[in-house]
């Protein structure tokens, strides 16, 4: 993330918890130096570790941060993830948003991690959506990228999605990507969501980068990313978790994307103990 | 929430996902009025619907929003949740954040009534704590109390919560609560993390409003309620879940907060078809 | 005050004087250090001093701030209270916010000071109210309790307050303390206005954790207290001033608050010398 | 004020006193409309109605606002000054900062009234400073203009006033004018603080278009206006108050600056009384 | 552009001319209603016309706005683009900026419809690059498309463009799209900057969706086109002007950027008077 | 300007450019320190050096700036500017607002000092308007100033322009100048827009301190100089261009607007190499 951008979301986060106080830590706390020590309480894949740096540098407060494991790395129970030294004042106040953003961020990483392992045997990547918490998205996006998987757009404005809503809009999927092609910038890519071969089949003769197959069977998309293989890329969406997202990654899809990956991730145990 | 802030807050979300444009309604999305209708694709409790309409007035174009349940209300998969009639490019642009915000919400919910439904013949509540997404804290804490959980502190700035930290750093419990009754407003309550009987005494005489019982066993839980009843507010903390919540509720304490209300609640399955 | 939140607000505060530019400095001056020597131009309490410090740091240049006086001392006429070492431009341009702090924080302290001395005899402390000027209040609120005083809620959204009006829309005192039970955090202190005796039992009955006593004549306070001693907090409210705090005070009230404390209060002389 | 700017700080105001929630009256307030009425509880020259309108729009609520007095009426104790009708929750979180404001600025008012009185007979007009409450400027000295007075430079931005040390910092008066015409827009008036006649004589041949007379006697500054009549405007200050105000007034002097026009007004006594 | 985005910006356009006050206007405008007339006085290109409206509703005060032309008509001196009505201080605080935009973007869009007329006869469209005014570059690439031109990428965060530097720190071409593979969405394109036809093989080979001909002769990209015509977008950069435009275009590239479409455009003449 | 506001309104550019993230260089970029030279490409007046050692300041990451030349030096093509070092993600992404900057306000000074040179051999000077690039005012007002021109007020808030439709408003020029007496700072110069002799007169009697001689011809201004010399200062406006401002030079005027130093200057091509 843009180094600006950070601050100032992580800013938002801070003003949020304390808006104009810790109250408790204005009254008691002080300038001794503690280290804090972020330990894993439960196994996990770490995500967010490269957040709690920037973190710290907001206070403006002398600090050191100590990082002993990588992003994407699988972290047993007990073990020290980093060390945080600073003025207890700035550990106390700090040490919530730190584990709320490194509990959050390794439940999806792990998460998606646990998927991704299901299917490494086929040439389909695992992708995200934009069901993520509002107000947290870039960082949940992070996530999935350190759990292996790939991101699909950030948002509404990187990348077009031509939705049923916004084909009947248009009239039908030729005019929807004429419609996109003269408002779009010629560095955004087209994706149609696509109910059946007929609509797939318009969807790539007038140009779709890449194809949702929207709550398709496996069979329905086996058969027509065979029939259109090479010719666009291919995104299986709706409704596939553990279950059946192997027979998705064996109908040669290229991209299969979960909502669960963060909206169904639950937080790890992680806490901070200060000596 | 103030309605100030919560237009602001609103304004990040939709920032969020489109920055400068939904590039996508924008060049096919029009004047033309639609309805959305927003409907539960699986059984749950309802929070978030008194959010669909601020959101709505946000984008400054001729809407009407109608909701036909209650937050709180227990819905059944297939039900009519809300209907939005307005330009077929709001609806486009706003569908995602909407449901979001009702998917996250609604879990939450879902989740603490079904906790405190597990001890609806007991004294205690449902209290949840400062475990909540960056940057969406006011909604998630709102969703506990449409579930029937009761709200811990909002943040770092409305009540006093003295830990273990702060207790080392003020060199006891007894010097912790002066320093913050000299510092904090006489109308803060002070809560002191207790890990035994001898700290819970120690905060008690000293003027604690609340105590939390940290990580105690339900045997010690019992005998300190029983010992120091009514002399003040008991919280019980630290590993409760399904399997022993009921057995804390017994000890007689007044509030049993649990993390795994917003941190280990999933999504309900709400979506929104244009007609 | 969180140091984030703080930076926020002096940001404002500077850009409110020079928007983008104080025109005549940087027309003249230079990065030439110079020291600013703070003087006390008449006898008073300091108050506002720790903020010194965080104004010149937000310039990004190189500064050095030396304070020569504690927080709440009494500074006689004529002696230093803090040098500040750094460029001329960014002494030139600082030095009356700088100031405008400094004279509006001390002021408060010395009357919030002035008027505790009255009544250092009884168990009753004085209390600042909402009477703060808009955009000023954290640091207005400092001062008060640099003074001696204590502070009441900060704003409307770290204690309930039913006043007459929430308890007409309520119906009644009962009804006002169970809806503000219901959805306020349990950590919230709950205080109710009361002009009688019958309104003050209604609300300790029902729970109140404080009981404002609104403009009620100093025998009935008396009563008032004496009846319900020990179950609740006290605090005198409306008309209170240097000529019958001392007998307010002998009720046995356990706050007395008086907006004077802010909206009374004159700046003090204060100012600077460069060399 | 700018309509867009005037939101923008009403809103930071209305957000400092509730940040997220003004809980007591979100627990018991409902869309009932009541009626407001602001009463004057003292005499007082009326300053602020014209941001009562503003401040209750900003709610995006349905209300109205009737305001029965002019600014800068002198209004009786007991006359009745607005009438608010709106919803009660409205009503019940806005009325503070609506009395903050309409107290401070009419005290504003009031006092440089009164002073500005003194001097009704002399051509002398009194003038403001920038010693003003941070974050509040802009509404303390349009209540200075409310009162009779005249403002001095808003702020750094908008004009040129070259202080002793910026003279030292550029080596004399004639330096310093020709450095801030090179760099300010020839739109900007200069003035020039002095502190004898020399000084005047050589801000003058330079081109200054005001001169201060800080801190001169009231003979040397008989003496000056005398000598340079008619070629610059003459400005009086430092140590200026309701004793001496008569004499520097008769000096022939074009305006006489007071810091205390703001920093020792007090706030008239308002209230709002709900129906 | 997102409404919410648009009004942000126009807030900050508003608030960098006037500040806190258009004061001129605050002293002699009142609510009189006027109709303010914008009239061409060159013939150019209309772009803009759209923001009329969202401009003048931001004041928050009654108005209407009435549109003559559409965007991308050309206009012919002494039209009539648009009528607003409104109160006097609005439009007189709101005509500059008005102006402002409708004068830079025709400006804009009529450079474009120049130069992309001079091509109409091939494939090529017209691109601009990120060479836009700081703070104003989503209306000045708004203007490009009404004057017939495509956008290139928005910012950094919508499409990836390897550029020399890029290559030199990966490596080679093919390390750097592998590494963009990995870290990007698959939404995005990925564009290589490309000096000669080796480069493109590479480029092409590992996957680039666009190879940008960087400062290549006419000969060397007629060349390295045809041998890869149907592989990838092409897109010619790099010193084009009106001189050489048609030799590029003959290439048969498929887009053809100009920092000049932004960066030698001059505003168009239009006036607005007031009835 | 300001060190805060500049860094506030740097941390915009960057944010309209890179959003959340530049995504090439966030999959590419290191901490490898690089440097970046920045070399003129054509002849033309330097402006913008000093902005870009805060523009990289912000990334708040080890970087040294050093600069080669000076602001308003003529560069030759060819000769190197500045040199950056810095990470080479850093130097990736700030490259291009640090030429935009460059060029644009390179280009403004260059036109200003190249118009200026032709009325050397008079008094009047070259002065700008308020036709600027909205959010970019601010630095293309100082590249006026760079070029040798002078600045008209920076915008509606530091002095005050009474228009014609300001004068419709009043009813005369006298009562709109004592409207504006009466509401703005005695340290605000007020200009009158005057369109004949008589207005001039009107003007000057009721003390203007500057009169705008708005499309008058050359021998009507030259005639009103003559008339009312020593009185006011006098502004040419309206058509001035390369062609005929010796002529209205000539008439004795002491300022000569041009809306074409902003709105006509176009960019000089600089670029940034690595190595």
């Amino acid at each position: 993330m843009n180094p600006i951008f950070l601050k100032k979301v992580l800013e938002l986060y801070i003003l949020e918890d304390s808006y104009f106080s810790d109250i408790t830590t204005e009254a008691i706390g002080s300038n001794r130096k503690v280290t804090g020590t972020i330990r894993a309480k439960e196994d996990f894949m770490l995500a967010g570790s490269i957040f709690i740096e920037p973190l710290f540098q907001i206070f403006g407060r002398p600090y050191s941060v100590e990082i002993f494991k990588n992003e994407g790395e699988w972290i047993k129970k007990g073990e020290t993830i980093a060390k945080i030294e600073a003025e207890d004042r700035v550990v106390l106040t700090a040490e919530r948003i730190c584990l709320n953003i490194l509990q959050r961020l390794s439940g999806i990483a792990t998460k998606t991690r646990n998927l991704s392992n299901l299917i490494k045997d086929y040439k389909a990547e695992i992708v995200d959506t934009r069901k993520t918490t509002p107000g947290f998205r870039f960082f949940e996006k992070y996530a999935v990228k350190v759990g292996g998987g790939v991101n699909h757009r950030i948002g509404l404005f990187d990348a077009a999605l031509i939705k049923d809503n916004h084909i009947k809009a248009a009239g039908s999927i030729k005019r929807a990507i004429e419609m996109v092609k003269r408002n779009c910038s010629f560095t955004t890519k087209i994706e149609v969501e696509c109910e059946n071969e007929e609509m797939v089949a318009e969807a790539i003769e007038n140009g779709a980068d890449i194809v949702m197959l929207d709550n398709m069977s496996v069979e329905d998309m086996s058969k027509v990313i065979k029939k259109f293989e090479g010719k666009v890329i291919f995104e299986a969406s709706g409704n596939i978790d553990e279950n059946n997202i192997v027979d998705v990654a064996k109908t040669g899809v290229d991209f299969i994307s979960l909502g669960s990956l963060t909206h169904h991730a639950c937080w790890v145990d992680i806490n901070m103990k200060l000596e």
